[in-house]
């Protein structure tokens, strides 16, 4: 089978590779993967900013959806001809985060998923119900759930403001799960085409930070009152001063954005003053993420699955990230819709 | 009656004065000062770099204890002859923040407690149980109430590992309220005599962090495991890497120091990676005091007053505050104890 | 001013009076009463079983919105002219339920709303926005609050299914506040119309529990899995075994209604067994309120009025309410619409 | 290897067998069985009255430590030598109840633990610390876990009243944690002498109820205020009226005794208009139990052990059990000390 490959830091250096399949343990699953989608994370890894200590080479991505065609002699989760998707911590099953749980993930430090073919533990899969599609259940694994988390640890309920920024993956996602628990949504961006699409996906009101570069101002404005109750920051360093002038006392700034190699100037004191959280949000485990595909499932949400690559042109998949210029998520489909 | 004004900013430039009695409205209740406990925001206010947009004079400091001396027409929760303390944030009964209640504090903007006698809404003042003397009732509004709401908004219990960062007020509070709670305290100091002074008081473990600068390692060695479940963050930007080395994914660092003007070099990076939540704690509300009064009576703990001053040497009290040599709180007392 | 006054217990002595207008203390509010909605409580008030200690006379009735007419000399909340609503706990503004906030209540210890004039401290009255007419208004202190803090302490949220009991007012609140949080909701019903009408509400599914008495299991059925995660139980003794049935491991069965006097055969093993949780709703308070206001103005949602009538035909709006065949509230309008 | 089996339901029918070693699957351990302690759930599935339709034989029995004296070719979380033990429901390893976990049980549905060996998966099994003989840590996996996650769900804390029914094993752990927490802790009994013992042991109270049969209102009246926070219920229908007379509006109830086939006459009314929440606790799960033993290990509590047995008189021990005049928990010793 064939899978891409990390042999060195660089996206001009990603390889496709030809593996012979991985024999099977008892408690594991063989899928045959037919949709995988694409995080910051990944492209950094690729770049080797991520984790500069990554052991190569390493198959890249997290997040993958598929078919079971083969299962250990112990499994009883999954029968073959299942349709699953990956659960980016691997032993991250459910209650609270431990270092072991957090090491456990896919696309590094473990070999990833942007392959024909992955082999995993049962636990490490989930179901994924016939409303979805492969491409939409592939975006759940990371961006999804790390908005599904973002806004539980939050407490976002109905009535609630949330600031979204930007309209990448978790964004997107941020906004559509905030809509369905009857907030009201602010999204940021550099682009008013982006956010005329996000105000068709439900987002009611939209800030050009361009146009408005004290867009936390803008935010507080509209939500009036106090502030906004809680903002998916993704923009870190840069943004995070933004967050906290829009955010009320005793609301959270959830943060989201990868970061790696960033240090910001922050004022604590604001975060004090006004009994703020900053809560980091890294990613979920297993019942969050079956939370999530119920509640969108049950609710007809549909991931926005922004633009989509085959196999053979993952590398430009990953330079779209890089770009930035997408909206919602970017999916690479393998062997054919 | 007596009362301390800031006329101008600067420590020596505090006066006293003497006003006419206030008139006493329906809800209104007067107290005869007995105690008042110093804080370091109080010292900030006193110097004009807590908030240099504070109107003056103003009668300085928050926290007081003392008797009710005359009551309005319509209160209903004290009598003549009643022992009260006063609310830091005169307007914050219970639950959330708002800017509204987080404005009502007293010692800035308003008129504050170091006078002979105080006139204060009903709804400002909580009882002070036979148990507690007026000095031990002065130290909860401010620093025991903030060691409190930290803990409680932690969600420290029996058998976590709590990090207490020197032995001012509100951490050496944080030492006996998470003792309280079953959890194991670790104090971190440049003093070997005070570690040894906080082992009396229960602390489990000691760390100087001039002979270890590392001391978020040592912090963590100490716990085992993954970290230090809470970190009760007073030092602000220069101590915050060393928390964040100490604090277990899912954690919590509670910022408590008052860091007015000083910016961080925060790596956001390790506060997304770890799932960490640093949370601002803004003192907190009535209910809370009541909580915690309740809690120490119950189990006998005795609030540390470090030194006492009498009235007319409050200016050398608050000296003695700004050369951080104290342990525990720095208690002003008036008229006679 | 007229006031409908509890004279002696019994429907049919129901009086109305005149009062001279209540004198204004520095605090209080006076409010030109324009509509009061009904609940189940105020019924068995009037019959004298709800509190038979209840002392009389009594204005009847907690839930009113108005205009205010004249404001006491110290209240800062409200202005002539500003629209209202009244808090049903008058004293409880935030945070936990104590017994003297719960004796704070209209309608019963002290004297209601039920009249064409109402004074209150500015405490015990929240702001109508205008979205809301006077009639919406008046459904929210007692049954919207309700529906909202169940839902609240049970923790419904996207992706959950909420069982709702009925059609009255407390549980057509609940279905539309379940559904602008993203759940799904199953109704009960002994008449196929009302579901039709709680479908065209947003119902997801009803179940005629005339026709199918096992409605516990139904709904275990319909929602799959290990059963729905939470019950609005208002029918008391006679469906709380349905309501185990249904319920989830780990779920939540909110007990709301009125049962004075009825004593339950109760299968206490179930609560064991499968880690439910029971929670008696006694309301709510201000903030809950507030936030519940806010929520249905920002999404839209409008009160389900089922039946209006004149100030002069209180008692055939009791009737009715006792006939128990109205669909969501009603509401009795006071001076014209 | 020897085991006890029911191989009939009745005390007397009790038998002890021998089997052959079980073979061990890649991720299971062997486990030679030192400790074993009884739960009143044990004796009633020796009788038959816990679950009728229990398949027979039957090893009973859930609760056990000992020495890991083989491990499969998968495990990774023990190594022979190492000591553990058992965990009740063997999947609940975090995270919700579902009823797939809540049936993965030992000693019903499946085989338990009063054998000279068990075999059991890696996750089924917890590490236990040096301070802990085996007859100690025989006794957390039901009682001491099921007192520590009502406490949890309770959220006892510091300055909480707690009424803890009796002396049994959970009541007795109940007092203990609570203490551990700060809580003050009234404990009720038929016997002074018990009373007595329980004070040594910390509670703060005692009340005997059979001189005091209106234990509520008397727990009430030392509670002072509004009441206790939490009552841990043992008794069942037959004491939860008095529970509910002791406990405070927004109160606790955590329901933990075993009633099967007992109704109660509740009033239910009780637990509406004081906004109580009756919480049914089903023991709990690995994290639970993982943070139960780090909590007592670090404070120095150690389980109370009433009464001790040898294997071969394991059918006393539960006569005693059935005896209810035990203080504590009752252990059968396995092997030898």
């Amino acid at each position: 089978m064939r899978a891409y490959s990390i042999e060195s830091f660089g996206l001009d250096k990603l390889a496709v590779i030809t593996r012979p399949s991985a024999p099977l343990g008892p408690h594991a699953v063989r899928v045959r993967v037919r949709a995988v989608s694409l995080n910051y994370r990944d492209m950094m890894t690729v770049e080797g900013t991520y984790n500069p200590r990554q052991k190569l080479p390493l198959v890249p991505c997290s997040d993958a959806a598929g078919e079971v065609v083969e299962v250990g002699s112990a499994v009883t989760r999954f029968a073959v001809g299942a349709r699953v998707m990956t659960l980016f911590a691997q032993r991250w099953q459910a209650g609270r985060p431990t270092m072991d749980k957090l090491k456990s993930t896919l696309g590094g430090p473990a070999d990833g998923v942007l392959a024909e073919e992955i082999v995993l533990s049962e636990e490490g899969l989930v179901a994924v119900p016939e409303a979805l599609s492969f491409a939409d259940a592939s975006t759940l694994p990371c961006a999804g759930l790390t908005a599904w988390s973002a806004l539980e640890q939050a407490g976002v309920t109905s009535g609630d403001t949330v600031v979204v920024q930007g309209t990448g993956g978790v964004s997107i996602f941020a906004l559509q799960l905030a809509k369905l628990r009857g907030a009201r949504v602010v999204v940021t961006s550099k682009s008013d085409e982006k956010l005329e699409r996000a105000r068709a996906l439900g987002a009611d009101h939209g800030i050009n930070y361009t146009s408005t570069p004290e867009w936390g101002k803008a935010a507080l404005a509209y939500a009036g009152g106090d502030g906004v109750d809680c903002v998916i920051e993704v923009g870190g360093a840069g943004t995070l001063a933004q967050s906290l002038r829009a955010v009320r006392p005793g609301g959270t700034v959830a943060i989201i954005g990868i970061l790696a190699g960033v240090a910001s100037e922050l004022a604590l004191t604001s975060v004090l003053m006004r009994n703020v959280r900053l809560q980091g949000v890294m990613v979920g485990h297993r019942e969050g993420l079956e939370d999530l595909t119920r509640a969108i499932v049950r609710a007809g949400v549909r991931p926005v699955v922004g633009e989509r690559f085959p196999f053979e042109e993952a590398p430009a998949a990953f330079a779209r990230m890089k770009a930035g210029a997408h909206f919602g998520k970017i999916v690479v489909e393998v062997g054919g819709r």
